[in-house]
């Protein structure tokens, strides 16, 4: 299967647009910076992984398009107008420190050098990411070698990154293995991720998948039809604690009850050795008509308050496993990740 | 706030169509016991208590219209229909059963008294649901009389019953008591009777309310805005396991990590001494469009598998207590809901 998440074309960032699936394949041609922050806003785009490449590409059409003489400060501008798209995922925060290390450190070089340089750092971060979700396939596909029955929250799939994915990518990589398996898919409320992205992934890639409402996963797990959980993540702290999408923290809870493993795949980029703790991650809310609206028409009465938090925090000790393209970390992941980072 | 779910009126049964609210209250005739099967299949109608209630109406309705010479047959006829309509809820059972013992120990009196006293006891059964309710608020109100921000999942409410509710009566029954406190919908996937009813029931009852998806209770929980949890229920076994809306077990296994009291509400027409653990409770499997679709329109892509089970049960384990209408039952259930029911 290809899906074009996102690509750098005729100096141009082209992205599907995610919002529109699985019913109509439409893309948008981001023309500057400020439609790729826009679009990372809008949740056009999203995931981590391809939120940081989006960035990144942003970053480098912004500068590629700048025409002003004060370079520096437009770079800025730039750098500072995609930072503030979303918060959580540090995926964003971490391209952006790439692209402004080329900036620093070739600045002296000359402007027209400085553009060129952004731009092939784009496309590496953007190569980077689907070798590393390749790696993280092969590495998650042994830990999920028994596994006959896989549950997956949300899309942490090649809509979720440069392509491949990473927790659909261990599934494709376990698939490419030859195992026998089949994924139950929650439809991860509110913005359907799981529903509307996860399913058509994997029903393009003829993998067996069953959808469920989020409310489905315990009993699925209390009537012993599931045997391994994998999931992406937008954040991973220095002591393993993970953010990733509204619903996660529910399942890990669950898993743990029925002694089920909890793996979370994420490239080391997701890392953010700043963070001592999950409660150090800051945690986007969004807005209310993602909740109350469904195709534009209210699903609840007018006027009601309503609380729209786009992620949780899943503690360390629910985990089972981190899945990077350098391999599995297992706890203690305190010094575990520290190590697995430095390496 | 006077919801009328459903009532007798004029020899017909009439109720609101839960299907359409909160948008439009538009009311429902059912002029034959067929119609009254139909709607409780469809949910025009749902809630275990007003399940119970609709059947015994439906009973009377077809009985007093029945013109056949084979009184017996039609009687028998009018229950099973009825009783095939929803296989979880209890109460459904329960209204035919006591339907039926009117008519055993009657029958020799003519068919013309055994029409009478089932319309009789058709309007008992309503009052006496309602009176059950106020009791249990009584009850429940003392049992959260310190909670200061509730959660409550699908909805049991005056909608799920002849009027007040069980759990959401023991939080009006604490608002009459002058108690401030908020309450956490949530919005209870797929048929949303938490974003639709509850949202609905409690902006009229002007009890502040937050809605929020399924999947972020946990969340809730984990920031310690959840000071105690109450939910109806659709059955109770004998050895007090309950099975309620898909979604309430993974609430309760959320409630147990972070030590929130988590109370079942509801009348003892719900205990089920023939079902000895919640194993024996028969799961209902609904359509999958309501998982797939809303409005009419598809959230998922064509042709993907569905599962959609309509309750779960919560282990007896996870459960605080049970509030019926006679009282608090706590722990051990075994021998507790015994001696409860048989006071």
């Amino acid at each position: 299967m290809s899906v074009k998440t996102i690509e750098w074309k005729n100096d141009q960032v082209v992205m599907l647009d995610q919002r529109l699936l699985p019913h109509k394949e439409i893309i948008r041609v981001c023309r500057n910076y400020k439609e790729v922050a826009a679009a990372i806003r809008q949740m056009i785009i999203r995931g981590a992984p391809a939120i940081g490449v989006a960035a990144a590409m942003g970053v480098a059409l912004g500068a590629l398009q700048s025409k002003t003489k004060d370079f520096d400060r437009e770079f800025e501008q730039i750098v500072l107008t995609l930072a503030k798209t979303r918060p959580t995922a540090v995926n964003l925060f971490w391209a952006l420190e790439r692209m402004r290390k080329v900036y620093s450190e070739n600045r002296d070089r000359g402007v027209d050098a400085v553009k060129r340089l952004l731009k092939i750092e784009a496309q590496k971060i953007y190569k980077e990411d689907i070798a590393a979700n390749k790696e993280m396939g092969k590495y998650g596909a042994e830990l999920l070698a028994d596994a006959k029955h896989v549950m997956t929250h949300c899309n942490a799939g090649a809509l979720a990154t440069a392509g491949y994915g990473t927790a659909l990518g261990v599934l494709r990589a376990l698939k490419e293995s030859g195992k026998k398996f089949d994924v139950f898919v929650n439809e991860t409320r509110p913005f359907l991720q799981g529903a509307r992205l996860t399913a058509w992934e994997l029903k393009k890639e003829k993998i067996a998948t069953t959808l469920i409402t989020d409310s489905m996963a315990g009993y699925l797990m209390q009537i012993g039809r599931v045997d391994a959980i994998v999931v992406g993540c937008d954040r991973v702290a220095a002591n393993g604690d993970v953010a990733n999408k509204i619903g996660t923290y529910t399942i890990a809870v669950l898993a743990r009850r029925h002694g089920i493993p909890f793996y979370v795949a994420g490239p080391t980029s997701s890392i953010d050795l700043n963070c001592p703790t999950g409660e150090d991650i800051p945690i986007e809310q969004r807005n209310p008509k993602e909740v109350s609206h469904m195709f534009g028409k209210a699903l609840a009465p007018k006027g009601i308050s309503i609380f729209n938090p786009a992620f949780d925090v899943t503690s360390q000790e629910l985990i089972s496993a981190i899945i990077t393209e350098k391999g599995i970390i297992r706890p203690p992941y305190q010094q575990n990740i520290a190590s697995h980072v430095s390496h």
